[in-house]
């Protein structure tokens, strides 16, 4: 349902944008001109694109479906050596005039609709450019719409992002990359290592994918275990910062126990320590799980601590405040008792 | 019904060695001698009382159930600068030459009777001894079974042990200690030093309880955590070492993926590429989990994922194989497909 | 992807059908007459199809991807007093017949393309027609169908069926009915019941996939949770008939107990009796469990126990022989004990 | 620790109890009379005491460590046609001048203090007294402590109670009973059929409490299922009372579904319609399910569903309010959403 919407309302936006006159902007670039087109100014693609564009020596294309994004971009852009930035109409339009496209979407529908839909990427994309997708979506959709890519005689790789709004501000990333051979992921980490510190080639097409939310995956659970480990070990006596320097020196330490542990006060840059704010939210790890189920039911793969972290974080997200509070929360869901209902 | 019938075995043999003639053996050192004694000497008791015994300056007395023990423990010791081992009768007549007292023993009924039970350690315990029981037992009956000790005028730590019969041999296992006082926990340090690398203080009675069940919680989430992630990955068609490469150094990271993964052949110095062996039993785990249910129990404590874990380990452990091998081998459990039952 | 393939083989097939030359037998039935259109012969449909042609006045046409199919449904039907049976080209060739239509699929991705692909029922829909699809699909893809259907001018209701393969044999399914307005529903029930006993309205559109995929979630975990308490009774010692009457006289009493017995013995009519054959397989158990993981995640409905019981399911079903025997057959998964692996 | 002070605390009031003086009244019934003894006048066994004194033509003698409670129960019978009852001075006291003994106690430790502690049933209990246990308990302890009474010379059945403190007050009791043989079964029957209305022989000793566990474990899941699958169809827009309706002709059907239905309004006699008040307590039901952890881990037998469904008990215990209310409110802890932590 709400897929389906957002789908039209895509694809309604991009008729819209092409009506309002987004052409005056974007004859600045010529069609034969080899830009770097960018579509997706969202949280993550806002700062990722401005890296990109400072550290690249080519026109600069971008494409949004919210108009004002783009207006942002190209204010945020105005005291960059090469402040001119092409505001395109459509995916199609950016296409036309892009070697390289990066994407940067929030959900499955979304990349299927700038890539496939009416006006889409597809409609205008030249031969040997390369796609790089960096949305987190299904691997089957990703692997799906790379394909149809290829077809069209163009390439793509997935490249799923690691290390959220800091690292992309910071431009820290980590990029999981899925591509048919070498020299595709070669080129892509080219302009990757402008916005990221690690880039990994993890296999074939959707291997990105599969290696992030295999991670997340992981990262859940341990999450959730590290919650259940200390609040035993706080409700038996323990000092939750002695606790947590014995087991990160022992056979339970993890990330979510050593970096991130969710108990707050034991490290003082985690997110429980702040409240739980400037993390990963609990509504982004609940999607990541959405994937991973879809993963597994392909794939015919038990996940039984899998599962069952998804629905703990799908009860906690019925609670407003910590659906946008770091996934690090459910210690607070797991601990909390309380005299009334 | 199975620790009442160990219960009276226990009673039953104490007065068995007794009246088969243990008393010439312990005439060899007088009862005013400072021993150090030390109870249980199974699979890790056995290599702990050698490097015990060899870097000690005291006499040495042993007692265990199971006479064979003491003798191969005795023979063990005769190329030692101090051959004589004093073979105590019981636990109160080991107890009435010492001034310091290692127990290792299975399980917690064992270490109730060991103490309390009659010809136990309190029946003979001199003031001022130094209990140290590194067996690993529920919480509860070792903070009431130190209490006793205490009661009766002599000090008790719980130290319980991480790093297996490997540690043991090699003499590099880590202590977690509980301890009324830091007097008492530096005490015990010297002798544990001599048995491992690693002796932590983790607070007050039972915290070395409570610290190493909290661990091997969080460590049997992950290890469920990492197989189904694992699986999940290599399904999606990703190279096992590739998948833990990334894993390894991103938020999924854990003590599971990086040395001890459940995958054959990803790290070659796992128990998964030795056939499961070497490492930490299945029903070894699944007894911790046991101590670990009781606590979460006694403190009202949920564990969601725990609880799960320990109930898949236990399915395992119907299979006697698997019960053998080292936990890890939960992989095998989730992965495996059949043409037939 | 399979799904994908389903739907571009459920085309070409379409096409297939036409070119080899349907239309000879399609013309025995004028374009003007109100047939009955039957969409779906397989394990089910075929039986369903058999009742509702022999009960009813009017010209009754068929559909199958399958040809052979057909024929074997023709042959069944030509000692019926109303033997000729017109083989339809593609779904929009019957639609253009009919005034009902019974669409009987195995997946969402079926009934979309039989409904709305190339050749299909919205290309050849009358106005007024009532189309009953009896497919158990997803609720968001059921109701999104129908509304397209209503769009077109007709009408539609969800119709899935409790009861399996003996019920459609015997003419006594259930019908549990999803429609916009109670008329629609009288109209539908009218047919239905000449293929069930119970026909149900659920509620709007949707409502009789959403009831039964409900129904089938609380069933998963009656029958896994039967499976546990009857095997924990009987490892205490019980006996299991003496254990099933008392639970079925108390409030443990459930259909998975009191009719379908999970242990082989305790109900001499139940598959558990009969090597787990004659049932409702594994794996169509863990298909309708795939749909309530659709909609539980479309409406961010948490399900702690009922995801559970699908990863439980999931992990049987790597078992070729289970998959095919009644969901109780968990039972057999969870009492197993092997000396080897 | 919890144990052991409850314990304690029951020795000490036994003592107490004596020096207080309570023999003056027990002088009413001389030492070779027959009485029936009763033990444990708490929310069941006061009216259960009540029920079966006014129906029984020998002498009654109670026992309680809360004094208060028997002189509240004297004053009770004091409009009975034979007002006259024996308070005991102890269990010992009580089973010096009973010929039968009905006890109905909270807990394990209980059970074993009153039979087996100091001033115990077993100090003063005379050949061939049949002892009847009504408490809920440890199927282990059960045994054990029966075996303790039969080597004692005497008889011992379990007789665990299901219904509640209504079904207390309306002596429509049910009892599962375990028993050496069909004699002493039906001895206890006599009386247990003035208490209820269902006396069921379960099997030999201990079989009472498993097969009240079994019940109460599935019970469990099937009440968090039933919750998840009305919560799931109310999400997906159905009415409760319809779909509750459709499920209880269906396979899903379940005294939680059909007697109990834990959605408010759905069923006017269920405690969900009162408030969740009047009905088995989550506490309560959290105990048993300690109970059934407690017999798992003896017998091996691995609970997934049950496990899960017992820590999500302990979570909703954490409330204070809830953990008082019926058990079917894991509905509304399931169901609710909030806008802030």
């Amino acid at each position: 349902m709400l897929l389906h919407a957002s789908v039209s309302l895509g694809r309604h936006s991009h008729r819209k944008l092409a009506a309002l006159g987004a052409r005056s902007i974007s004859t600045s670039v010529s069609q034969n001109d080899s830009a770097i087109g960018f579509i997706g100014l969202g949280q993550m693609g806002f700062h990722m694109a401005k890296h990109l564009q400072r550290q690249s020596d080519v026109p600069f294309c971008v494409y949004d479906m919210n108009t004002d994004a783009m207006s942002q971009f190209q204010a945020a852009c105005s005291t960059s050596t090469r402040p001119n930035i092409d505001l395109a109409s459509s995916p199609a339009d950016l296409a036309s005039k892009s070697s390289v496209i990066v994407t940067v979407l929030p959900e499955s529908a979304h990349v299927k609709d700038v890539y496939t839909g009416s006006s889409g990427i597809l409609e205008g994309i030249r031969k040997e450019t390369l796609c790089i997708d960096s949305s987190t979506i299904d691997t089957s959709v990703s692997v799906n719409v790379s394909k149809q890519v290829i077809a069209a005689g163009a390439r793509a790789v997935d490249a799923p992002i690691s290390g959220g709004i800091m690292g992309a501000q910071a431009g820290s990333l980590t990029f999981m990359v899925g591509s048919q051979n070498a020299e595709d992921f070669e080129q892509a980490k080219l302009h990757l290592s402008k916005m990221g510190k690690n880039v990994v080639r993890c296999g074939d097409l959707g291997a990105g994918q599969a290696a992030k939310i295999c991670n997340n995956l992981l990262l859940a659970i341990s999450m959730v275990g590290t919650a259940e480990a200390m609040n035993l070990g706080i409700r038996l006596g323990l000092d939750p910062a002695v606790l947590a320097s014995i087991i990160n020196t022992s056979s339970g330490r993890c990330w979510s126990s050593d970096t991130a542990n969710p108990v707050p006060g034991v490290i003082a840059t985690a997110p429980s320590s702040k409240d739980y704010g400037g993390g990963f939210k609990t509504r982004l790890m609940l999607k990541d799980l959405g994937l991973v189920a879809n993963a597994a039911k392909d794939t015919k793969s038990p996940l039984l601590l899998g599962s069952l972290a998804e629905n703990i974080y799908r009860h906690i997200a019925g609670n407003q405040t910590m659906a946008d509070q770091d996934f690090s929360v459910v210690y607070q869901w797991l601990a909390r008792r309380s005299d009334k209902s």
